[in-house]
């Protein structure tokens, strides 16, 4: 793919392959204790008294399991640029499927929109759908995350 | 407050608070390496030449705070059970300020609606209306989490 480096570099309907990422109990306990204490989510055998049957990862685990994809593999080039004023921030997450050792999830980008940033003209509003399939094809999550570009500079 | 149990424990307008959490260097730099590994989450120094102007927390970070507090203050007593056909989801998360090392973070849940669930009649989706708020009083996330409780069981 070529470099994505400014906001007119996202084409809408452009796809993009993140890599895959292998998920452990050792990850799945450690994401848990720290920040989703559910039984599920903490033990093997308190998940398999649950209507999972067996350890899940939280869905906040398996959503920064795609965030760890697209940074490492979108955003190495790419004027992603934060600001004090707030982030544009991630809608519509949702977790599918239950997400379990062993999985390994492969992540994919695409541009699912291009928005103007009202408060800045000078970047824009990167809506991106991302994806994140197991082994077996089926879909464990989706979401949309609204990262802030900045425009490519104008030459007078 | 009364024990959250059930579905019809959750009333629109209620609105619980979760306690707080004080947030460290250490936490923050500990999942920006793992899961969001921007510069400006994993070290002062490269935080301080960016638009932050200091280590910021990956907003994935800050969530996860959020649902901490939430399930170590709400859930303990609750009827939430997940299903293997997937969970209802996290809508419209906004990081509206940076949060910084040694920030005390306060998290409040107000029940903002209460849904019939489409795939089981015994059950219903709350949408819990989720905010942390800094020392300075300024917030700097909301988010609205779709969570699924049993209904009271009916007796005949």
């Amino acid at each position: 793919m070529g470099r994505l480096v400014h906001a007119e570099d996202y084409t809408i309907g452009s796809t993009f392959d993140l890599g895959s990422h292998k998920v452990t109990a050792e990850e799945i306990t450690a994401f848990g204790r720290t920040y989703d204490p559910q039984p599920y989510h903490l033990d093997e055998e308190a998940g398999r008294a649950s209507a999972f049957g067996g350890l899940i990862a939280s869905g906040w685990n398996t959503a920064a399991i795609w965030m760890r994809l697209y940074v490492t593999t979108l955003l190495p080039d790419a004027a992603a640029e934060g600001t004090v004023e707030g982030s544009p921030g991630v809608d519509e997450v949702r977790f599918l499927q239950p997400v379990r050792p062993g999985d390994v999830l492969t992540g994919t980008c695409e541009i699912a929109g291009v928005l103007p940033s009202l408060s800045a003209p000078d970047f824009r509003i990167v809506r991106n759908r991302g994806r994140l399939v197991n082994a077996a094809g089926d879909e464990v999550l989706t979401l949309i995350l609204n990262a802030r570009f900045r425009c490519r500079p104008k030459h007078a």
